[in-house]
C-alpha cells in the first residue's frame, strides 16, 4: 500500500513543529518533508534536515523543470517543495508529514487531490498571542501581523478536512495519528483487498 | 460536540462482536445501539440489553410511526433500529456503535448521511470458513450460503467509507477506535470553533 501525503498548516504559535516531531518519533513509516530554499544557510542548519539550500539560480531552474509541488517567494527568498523525494517515500509506502502555510497547501491539494489537510491551531487567538509573546523577541507590529494572519488563515481554513486544536502536546499529537490511521483505512484505497479475494471466490475454487 | 454514529458491517465470521465489544470497553462516550425485534425472548436474553423485546403489534406501530432507522423482516421476525435512544445520545455527545447488515447500513445512511459507514472482515474467506468452523454447528449448506452471502456484502462495501480487516482483535479495535477519533476532527464538525474566535477577534478587543 502507498503512502499518503498530510499537509498541516496553521498559524505560527500554534505548535506545528512541537507536535509534528512528536508524531514522527512515536508514529512508523512516517518521514517530514524537507523544503528547498534559495537563502543563505544559517550556522548550526544542516543542508538536507532543515532545508535543501540552493542557489537563486537552481531553484529557477526546478521552478522550470516543475519540479516543486508549490513554491513562494517571501523577502526576497524562494521556498518550496520538492516533489521528487516526497513521490518516492510515498511509493516505498511510507507517508509523508509536511508544516506548510495555507496559500502552499491549497496549491498541493490541487495538485495532489489524495493530499490529506490538517489544520492545526491552539485553543484560542488569545493563546496564540500568548505563546509568541513568551518567545520574548515579537514587537507589538508584528504581533498584530502575525494574529491577523492567523485570523486570515481561520478564514480559509474550512478548505481542510480536518481540525486539530493543540491544547496538549500528546493529544494533540495522537490525534493527529488517529487522522492519519483513520486514512489509511479508507475503503477507496483498500477495496483492491476484497475484489482480490472476489476473484478467488468461486463455488469450484477448493479454497473458498 | 454532539455524537457520531458508527454504522459496522460485515460478514458473519468476521468478528464484529469481539471488535465490538473491545471498543466499548476501552473507548469513553461511546455507546451500543440496541435492536428491536419482534421476535419471542430466549433464555439468557435481557430485555434492553440484547433486545428491546415488543409485540408484532408494537413493532408494526413503530414502523407506522417512522419510529425506526431501518427495519427487516427475517424467517418471520422483525428487526430494527429505534431512532430515539439514539438521537438522545448523539444529542448528550455519547457515540452509538452499532452492528447493521449490508441493507439496513445503506438504508441508515440514506436517512442518516452523516453516519459513518465502517465495513469489517477476516483478512480472507478462507478464514472466515475457518471461523465459522470453529464454531462447529454448521452444515455445508448453511456454510456455502454463508459465503456467498459474505461475496454479495464484498461486492457492495465500495458504499462503505472504511475497511478493516480484522487479522488481530485488539489491532482492529484500534484501527476502528482511530476511525472514530478522526471523524470527530472532521473539520465540518469543528468549524464553528473557528468561526467562534474569529466574531470576537477585531483589532479593537482587548482580549486578542
Amino acid at each position: 500500500m502507498s503512502g499518503k501525503l498530510f499537509v498541516i498548516s496553521g498559524p505560527s504559535g500554534a505548535g506545528k513543529n512541537t507536535v509534528l516531531n512528536r508524531v514522527i518519533t512515536l508514529r512508523d513509516r512516517v518521514r517530514y518533508s524537507v523544503s528547498a530554499t534559495s537563502r543563505p544557510i544559517r550556522p548550526g542548519e544542516i543542508d538536507g534536515k532543515n532545508y535543501y539550500f540552493v542557489s537563486r539560480e537552481d531553484f529557477e531552474k526546478l521552478i522550470a523543470q516543475d519540479a516543486l509541488l508549490e513554491h513562494a517567494e517571501y523577502v526576497g527568498n524562494y521556498y518550496g517543495t520538492p516533489i521528487e523525494p516526497i513521490r518516492r517515500s510515498l511509493a516505498e509506502g511510507v507517508d509523508i508529514v509536511m508544516d506548510v502555510e495555507v496559500v502552499g497547501a491549497l496549491k498541493i491539494k490541487k495538485r495532489m487531490p489524495e493530499a490529506v489537510l490538517v489544520f492545526l491551531t491552539a485553543p484560542s487567538l488569545q493563546e496564540i498571542r500568548r505563546r509568541l509573546e513568551s518567545r520574548g523577541d515579537v514587537s507589538e507590529e508584528k504581533m498584530t501581523e502575525r494574529l491577523a494572519r492567523a485570523r486570515w488563515e481561520y478564514e480559509q481554513a474550512y478548505q481542510y478536512e480536518y481540525l486539530v486544536i493543540n491544547d496538549d502536546v500528546d493529544r494533540a499529537a495522537a490525534e493527529l495519528m488517529a487522522i492519519m490511521s483513520a486514512e489509511k483505512s479508507k475503503m477507496m484505497d483498500r477495496f483492491h483487498l476484497l475484489k482480490e479475494e472476489l476473484s478467488c471466490f468461486t463455488p469450484q475454487c477448493p479454497n473458498c
